[in-house]
């Protein structure tokens, strides 16, 4: 690989400072099942925060992020049948697995038995690093590349290969794309928004949990949720106590849990897909009404695909806000604080030159 | 209620020594849709360390315990066309529900939406408060009175009907009734030692956790467990990493959760029927795996009569010890040091007079 010319320009982190700015690399040479892209943007996902602050301990400098990446394919490999040159295509949060155990075999690469590969900071299969779409292209197996139909728009595109899978794959796991079931949403953030629109298409009724009233006229009247209740409102969580089928919390940062298992319905299950600090409940809240706790990681394959259609079908667009990438680490302090509404998009085809 | 005779003779706690002594109380007169029955046998549960202690604070003394109770029909109403004199018969950890929510409709009455009426200390819809099966006869409606198959013996009847069930329902309910699958048990005492029966009647692998080498033997040779592993030994565990679809956790108090988490398989579920104190785990433990944890409460009165027709069809019975009621103080102290293999059963028939 080193051998290879360094032409691809991209935005990494050196330090756990996480400051992000300019890096040039080079991306491995086209191989038979590759796919390469030129990308075009890219969003900006709270893993973001933590890998360039080396959050988990885990992050090897310098460090190119970004995993919600699409973009406009340039060059295809010989094997390749499933996109051709010109289409439009995402990559999410993974891009090589085994394609070989019992997971992959279900399109469930995201769970595959050696581990899957991460889009950024992890070992790939020829022993390099992982570089994430904070750039201008990427070389990726075709299996882990999605067709994105032509008429949705490149931009709102990107954040459903990360926050919209991360939503959409636990809710279908779990039956929640059945009409007039009750869906809480815990933040109201990339994943959380989007959870909204989803519980909207699906037919659900939605409840919307936030520490703050901030968000609550633009949940109601811009996403759609029936309702909006202030976490630390007692009264308000009464109103709604064993009144759901399913709660989505997408908080990071630790927070009690006792609360919200009381809101679920017997059977109820509340689905982590944040980064919460660490989980403490009581077990009667599980064993008296044989309620849940599960967590769920991204997605596969065969949701991502099904996914992007339904978004197309039924015109749903997360709501971005479009930033040059020379804007990248005022974004993420922003993000830190909530402050974006709802996921920053990085312009990468027109800013990163 | 008062206007009764005090015709029945049971044990009771008086305080918070928990000490059980003879006690005469009255029963409610039969109704039209109750059943009155002659009490044989009723099992020890660990329920009744708590509950005569006041270890939930809810404790009405005088107290009589017992939610495993079997005997023999000696009157009833005369709606009832369930069952008839003579007939053996069981009651478990209810004796009453609304009958009308959509709980109760589906069988699943202990999850009863206005509040199941529990065997003992409970305020029952006449107002009085429920008395349990350390006694020698009780009156109950008979939609909460199970049929025992003529040929199974009454004293391993009773712990079905709280252990049995309490392990049964969320197995079926996870569709650990599917040959082939694998099964980890935490803790040996009255419900492990079940979950280990059911496991192997169903065709699982069975993997038996427990804190001590003592009732290893036992487990294999007796119980027909596949595995034993204690679970302080980090390389035993380590060697059942991601082995396992479900796991039953029957311990009480406080103990880890996270290294149980990572035994089980992508999607697994560890589901709480113990007593366990604070569950705490690392969220990661749920997200990377897709994994849940669960609780489970006995079961409804569905699932309660195929356990029975399965434990008759399928010669599964507890192991049990039995005892006269005078030895029952005695028993409970054993109980609390895990010192019974692997469930008591008060012969109520011929020491109780």
């Amino acid at each position: 690989m080193s051998s290879q010319k360094e032409d691809c320009l991209g935005y990494a982190a050196r330090d756990p400072s996480g400051f992000l700015s300019p890096y040039k690399f080079s991306r491995r040479a086209l191989g038979n099942d590759d796919v390469s892209i030129s990308i075009t943007h890219c969003g900006v996902c709270y893993a973001e925060v933590l890998s360039t602050r080396n959050k988990f301990g885990k992050t090897k400098y310098p460090l190119v992020p970004g995993h919600e990446l699409v973009g406009v394919v340039k060059e295809v490999g010989s094997n390749v049948k499933s996109v051709k040159v010109g289409d439009h295509v995402g990559v999410g949060t993974y891009v090589n697995s085994c394609r070989d155990c019992e997971y992959c075999g279900d399109g469930l690469e995201v769970y595959c038995s050696k581990g899957v590969v991460s889009t950024y900071n992890h070992v790939d299969v020829d022993g390099t690093i992982t570089k994430g779409g904070f750039s201008t292209y990427i070389v990726v197996h075709h299996g882990y590349c999605f067709k994105i139909p032509e008429d949705y728009p490149l931009a709102a595109a990107a954040p459903l290969l990360c926050a919209g899978i991360t939503v959409y794959s636990p809710m279908i796991r779990h039956k929640m794309n059945q009409r007039g079931k009750t869906l809480g949403v815990i933040g109201l953030g990339g994943l959380g928004h989007l959870a909204v629109k989803f519980g909207k298409a699906f037919g659900l009724n939605v409840t919307v949990f936030s520490t703050s009233t901030s968000k609550k006229e633009e949940a109601i009247n811009l996403l759609g949720a029936d309702k909006f209740v202030i976490s630390s409102d007692q009264q308000e969580m009464m109103e709604v106590s064993k009144s759901l089928d399913f709660i989505i919390d997408t908080a990071s940062g630790t927070h009690p849990f006792d609360p919200y298992m009381s809101l679920l319905r017997t059977g109820g299950v509340l689905v982590l897909v944040g980064a919460p600090g660490e989980v403490k409940l009581s077990p009667i809240n599980l064993i008296h009404g044989m309620k849940s706790i599960s967590g769920s990681a991204s997605g596969g394959t065969k949701d991502t695909r099904e996914m992007l259609d339904f978004c197309s079908a039924n015109e749903i667009y997360p709501e971005i806000e479009i930033i040059p990438i020379q804007y990248v680490n005022e974004a993420i302090e922003r993000l830190i604080k909530s402050d974006v509404k709802y996921r920053f998009v990085i312009d990468i085809e027109n800013s990163l030159k």
